[in-house]
């Protein structure tokens, strides 16, 4: 009955991969960048590509960059004193466009969450607690989100850096609670860094 | 500001161009593409191009198709007496699911926009003419949407068929008035196909 090619086919099975993209989207994606937009396409496989080949983590804050070290890690202008840990790249990204921020970041794997099997030693809380002891560092700013398992992470990191003697504080719940710091408006964000405690 | 890598950037901007994709689906895309999904992104990647290669419009009815002429105009068990004429290839696609209809198809490169630049020569009526008129065919079913563009197209179709003594027929208004046939569910379709006058 249902006679469509059978790479088309394939192509909205990939398209349903991405998040937030259902049956129904992925099919209209499809048929829409056949009928209308074939260079488009084209320009998207590329792009995907160069983006996988090309995006690393940076050996000391593990964002994306394309070089080993990040332009914000290697930039001698920042703060060196202040490092400031996030769940993810996107987090990172966000923390910078408030422009509110001058130190460092550490971004981290993800938050805790050990039913999907991320523990300690899979966010990078080890490499965490290396960096924060280099002696340079002289606060630690922990802006996980503040759903459950963002909050159980940020606990551990203070536990573990209260320890070793290095000073955390916490960014302000102007977050919303349950909020993702990725969806939140940026003087909210910048609002919630001022207000760290 | 924001240093974000440059292969990064142009993903989020390939991304964006999908229907229905925003610049914060887009970066979330992405980001969850790099982070978590690498083989996803390869994958799709892989499917664009594919399907951007292999996916072509059939040479009778202009679906899509990875042959010359698509496994619906093949099928020597279709009534070929039958022509059913569509929008686009994925309300052909929907119309075939519904699985109410025995006959073929001929697939319009859209419908009638003027303002768009989208006239009858754009449309493929010409060559809809043609296959209308090859003896063979003894009704064409008018299945295009009910939306203002849509109501024209069948008009001037019709008009068309008319001056040549084909006759024509009209899916019901069973399909909700503004409504794209690729977003109703298929017994509504189906059912305007039975009605259809
Ligand atoms: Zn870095
Ligand atoms: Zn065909």
């Amino acid at each position: 009955m249902d006679q469509s090619p059978k790479s088309l086919e394939h192509l909205v099975q990939a398209l349903r991969k991405l998040p937030g993209v259902g049956a129904k989207s992925a099919q209209r994606m499809a048929y829409h960048l056949l009928q209308h937009d074939r260079d488009g396409a084209v320009h998207l496989a590329q792009a995907l590509q160069s983006a996988v080949q090309h995006v690393q983590h940076c050996e000391l804050c593990y964002t994306f960059t394309e070089q080993t070290i990040c332009a914000t890690c290697a930039d001698p202008q920042r703060d060196q004193t202040r490092l400031c840990v996030v769940e993810t790249p996107s987090d990172q990204a966000v923390l910078e466009r408030t422009g509110a921020y001058e130190g460092l970041y550490f971004v981290l794997q993800g938050r805790l969450n050990p039913l999907d099997g991320v523990g300690i030693a899979e966010l990078g809380l080890t490499r965490l607690m290396e960096r924060a002891g280099n002696g340079v560092i002289e606060e630690v700013i922990i802006a996980t989100s503040f759903t459950a398992e963002g909050q159980a992470t940020a606990h551990v990191i203070a536990q573990g850096l209260s320890k070793r003697g290095i000073k955390s504080t916490r960014i302000a719940r102007g977050v919303p609670a349950g909020g993702e710091l990725e969806f939140v408006d940026l003087g909210t964000i910048a609002h919630a860094l001022a207000d760290r405690h």
